[in-house]
């Protein structure tokens, strides 16, 4: 009961301090009511951040009636003095708010630390979308690649930096330190970046294996008994795993700019190496012959078509979903060839012609907006429990050939997806 | 003729790349689009990039309809999503192009390179405010103060980093390396802000003189040959000098951060002093009097005006311009007492009650609006010739009480000049 | 057959190397040769090297004739001239050698990974003697204590670092990483002593618990669920464990400058801190027991000789071996009051005046001769299998006062033992 | 009167620390004892610390009978333990002494310093030879090339390291920091060494120039307007300055070791290098022109005799000293092609004939002995002052080939003297 007063008490608290830190006092200040704002804030227990989400969420919005004056007097006169007030006027009071917030020493985090938060409940409150495009806004300035730091991570790294490596790893997860330094040999490398304002936190790294040539099963990559291969053998960088560590920044680009840097730096660094590829996952797959395996915008011939209903009755589609099939046994090592035809031609339908629907596969969105090419699709490349479920152990490499991905990420944007030749054959 | 040639298609290269980084491409690039464009521009002579300062003035801005109809459906309807969309279509495509040249390795200073050479033609360029409000703005979020590290220059640190101090101090010259020296002995300190992304560059530094009580001679504090004070002296604290060293991010706020910053660093690590105050200049004194000490805001009483026009009339001021006195050899040892009296009469007059118009002293306005205390005025403070030109010889200390600025702040920005007894009593 | 006859070889190159280092060419050289014969050393089986030792063994040794003609000159005069020659002609051109070994970038490490292999043999080869005693005389040189560095291991020092900490800790074994970071939580320190030469390898580390008063159960200490202690709680320091971790650098003094240096370290940066005291082993206690629990030259009265002989008979000494009967189940929770009296008693009386003994208890004589007091003996202090089996479960405190040991040091050294009244009561 | 009384007592302090520290109570303390005897020495006036040094040259050193026991003990029997106790009663206590004072932080200068007092005065004091013999044998140990760093000087580096440069320039004075800007620049290197225990303190450094070919001509080099060379250009290297900056290290092998080790980073970092050469002083050439230009084991033949002969007969050496005919204006510019040849010719001889005397030319001694080539003499090479004094104008290059030093070196350790063609036509 008292503790419920002392709360309402700091929720009070944190909004007259966020608006005096908006006020006059705020604006010569350079951190101390920042700095209180922050603390009042985090005292808070989660609903009564909730309360101080809709306080955000109500104040710091530009007036609608100033809006549209300025809006009309620009469309009277568009001039640079009229541009200038009505950005000033749109731009909502709650950017400078965050900007002032970001004052205090620890700032930064603390502004994403509370998106995280805002995003975890932003489902079922639309009207704090705006604070999210604010903070997203500003996030997305700080934490431009300009300002990003490329770090390798090694086995000298710092234990407490190389433990949230393993915490973080959502891909192919990491099991205890012995699996970590396999990770970390010469034939792996780890690169992460950082930002000066949070030195002790990775925002975003990626593992690469160098290998002889393009990989086709992860688990001979990530097994931590695989021997050590000898530098003369790099001839492949095999981009095998990217993970983010900060909820907060979502929506920050940062994966795509990780891994040009990181393929420079390999170009730069290791001259035997000639080709970049990844070995993904397609977390999509199996979820979309469940649901029927559906092409909206599929514009095939009638010879596709057919080989595509064929392929789908090969593998009786919509008799069971794949949970059930996995529950009875199903395993790529019993499957007939035709059974392993059908089931590579449908994978690489589903990449060729869904990926640029709304619902498409994210890893497929993500490398192929990136700019790189959908190269290759491998059999029994997975068969760890979540690979089975979510791609029938299938796996693909996207290669990345850095003259090239310009034009291929414009050719994406315009709705192309640059596919190899093996994989079109598949799907034609 | 070839040149000049060569240079238009450079300049058609800039605004190309410009286009292209905008488009697509420059999306997805990190770097490579960004390095282009700045290469280019670099390589415009001068009149050349006002055309392509031209050319960013009038591409990237809103559409005047879609913002008007963005306006009204905002003012219909202020809901979360319709200010998403809102801040979107005002928001000019310039300020996204800035961010994307700040992906390049050296974009930063590029853009602080670019707004310096706008900055010294925007006066007859008042159709480039809006590039110039864009750079501002982004420039003041880059450059927040919890991005900024402040860090001491002392006889340790790269020669080539001292360079820049001796090049950049614009108060109080520095002749040389020996009196650089001095001003990094045990009794002065040197601060300066960085921003890791400039990491030789010195954005502003502040000189400080630590000595036994509030200085008022600004002579001896720079002189090489004054002996070096014991530390048990360290009682007061003197800000003597405070450079900007970057043109390009001016109006970005730097200096009363960086004031309180040293400040509160002091206060740490010397328990010994108590008094923090500057010695400043008055850089506006002796032309307001050559143009006739106006005061249009003067709210006095007949008392205070009766005095103020004794002051006039004893120094005679309107007869001759303080140039041509000072040609004739005036000097502060030659004055008589009412003389000095009238001056400094003057003086507090013109600090009390002329600061808060638009164009008052800028040094004042400074302190003031950071919340410090009109201290007090001191006669034959400072004879160099630039000290006699500009205010007759006299400075003033601005004082920093640090519990009290915020409030002193917020009282200046209401109008009000905060002024110790002292001064006011010359202005009574 | 090739292959010895190729060791063979190199062993041949091996001395050649050597003298060539020796010889003119060596004397300007700066590295190239020490590289070359470290490599030949390096590529040497274990036998060869002990082909090498004698080959050190029989050159480089002052010739015996012209010792004694400069000794006779000393002898008739005794001029810093004479002295020069003298310590010229004596010095084992070895030392040179070692000290030309040591020019190359990895020189130090290799000369004591070189004196780790001989000490392992030097048991059996006493005419290494010499060998040895040149390597300890240079190294004691080389890591002298101005030399070192101290350095704290924190969860924050690279894996690599704390995987050596994990592999060295040889008086309570580190079981993997948790264990570890429990041992680096805030009130707990680890210090380590570096050499510059070897910047990657701990040479001596020392674990220490922050606690409210001297402990007495090292379980407690290094149980890794026990909680963290609040900082306003740290009042005594207890160094809970020291390991070497360079076998090479046996008989260099390197704890007892650790002890002081860490002692001194912890006084400046944790004001809290009062009492500085060790939880020790007793390695040698049961073993002495078993032999019979003799004193040599223990002057005691007859009524301590009579107490004395009374916990001999009353634990039952003589009749089986310590290990015995622990194979039997004795453990301290199931002792009769006058049993637990009776060990404690002996152990003061082992601890008090056997130390000084040739075989006296190394843990006692390496603290006592360090200037600290023998200070406690605490019961069911180590329930560890080793614990029970070295000492029959008991632990010892050596207490350091900073302001004492230097005047305790000597007296130690005089042959007197300075403990606490309390063991002095145990053994009357 | 009462200061001396205070003096006495500080050496009497001095002298009973020192023997302390040798003491039991030394042998176990880290600093303590060490600490003061630094801080009682220092307080020493330069008098007594002569005393001081008396002191130390009476006590700690090896007892004539016991020398002469254990030597004879050795030539009976030569065995390992023999050899040790040997050494152990050989080893003045002297040396331990000083490496106790040693564990003192400031320990290492404070002997470098000792040593510095103590050389100044050696001539006077030959009994004190014994205290250099040791001080040189620990210096020579710890500065073992092993132990230092190479480091870089640049335009970056510490103002505080810059001005140290600046103050040790021995060779060629540097005037003022645009001097030495200019020496720093891309065509000019400058690299010192460095030991860990004296990170601010170079220990010596090397300046060289990068230049096309091999310069003879020291005035272009240093002259602070010489236009900046462009890294193309950089064929050969010219090591145009080495100074030492630690007096108190006189004898410890630092410079050949320093040559050789920039050597290998030129090499390793600038490809385009094929040449290393010195261009050098001829210090004391015209000092032996004066002295009669004498060649005691000059093994001629009749015909170089009169070649001989006739040089001095042309230059008319006798008649007058080299610094009265400077002073009556002579000058390289107004000598005859006979004159100049005879000059080259008498300075080929004395720098291949006299050089391997005691008192030959100490540069040549250092750099042939170092294994470089007597490759070339300069005519009007340094028109400085100091350069007309000492060798009218005269310069030599020392040719470095890396693969040939060894082999040189050992062959100057014989008498050679390996000289280029055109140096030995001179001298035929």
């Amino acid at each position: 009961m008292f503790e419920r007063f002392t709360e309402k008490r700091t929720l009070e608290l944190a909004r007259q301090t966020a608006k005096r830190l908006m006020g006059a006092q705020g604006e010569s200040n350079a951190q101390s009511i920042a700095v209180k704002l922050i603390d009042h804030y985090e005292k808070l227990s989660n609903p009564l951040r909730l309360e101080f989400f809709d306080f955000l969420a109500q104040e710091f919005n530009p007036d609608p009636q100033q809006v549209k004056a300025v809006a009309e007097a620009y469309q009277a006169n568009p001039s640079a003095e009229n541009l200038v007030r009505l950005f000033h006027v749109v731009e909502p009071d709650r950017q400078e708010l965050l900007r002032r917030i970001n004052r205090a020493p620890k700032g930064t985090l603390a502004i994403i630390e509370m998106r995280k938060t805002l995003l975890s409940q932003l489902g079922s409150h639309p009207e704090w979308s705006a604070i999210d495009a604010d903070m997203h806004h500003l996030l997305s300035s700080w934490f431009n690649p300009g300002f990003l730091e490329l770090h390798e991570i090694t086995w000298n790294s710092p234990a407490q930096l190389l433990e949230k490596i393993i915490q973080h790893e959502s891909v192919h997860a990491i099991d205890g330190w012995d699996d970590l330094r396999r990770r970390l040999q010469p034939d792996r490398r780890c690169y992460a970046f950082f930002h000066r304002q949070l030195p002790d936190e990775p925002l975003i790294f990626v593992e690469v294996a160098l290998v002889p040539s393009i990989a086709t099963d992860v688990g001979v990559l990530i097994n931590k008994k695989t021997e050590v291969g000898a530098p003369k053998t790099f001839k492949t960088a095999i981009f095998y795993s990217i993970s983010n560590c900060q909820p907060g920044l979502k929506g920050v680009s940062l994966g795509n700019f990780l891994i040009k840097r990181v393929a420079q730096k390999l170009i730069d660094d290791i001259p035997t190496l000639k080709t970049y590829s990844t070995l993904s996952p397609i977390p999509g797959f199996t979820q979309w012959m469940d649901q029927g395996a559906q092409l909206t915008t599929f514009d095939a011939t009638p010879a596709q078509l057919k080989r595509f209903d064929a392929a789908i009755s090969t593998l009786r589609l919509g008799e069971r979903k794949w949970s059930e099939r996995l529950k009875d046994g199903w395993h790529p090592s019993s499957c007939t060839p035709e059974q392993q035809d059908a089931l590579k031609r449908l994978c690489a339908t589903y990449l060729m012609h869904y990926t640029q629907e709304r619902r498409g596969d994210s890893v497929a969105k993500f490398h192929l907006a990136n700019g790189a090419t959908l190269f290759q699709i491998n059999w029994a490349a997975d068969l760890s429990k979540k690979g089975l479920q979510q791609s029938a152990g299938l796996m693909v490499n996207y290669l990345y050939e850095l003259d090239k991905v310009e034009a291929q990420h414009e050719a994406f944007s315009k709705g192309q997806v640059i596919t190899a030749r093996g994989v079109s054959a598949l799907a034609a």
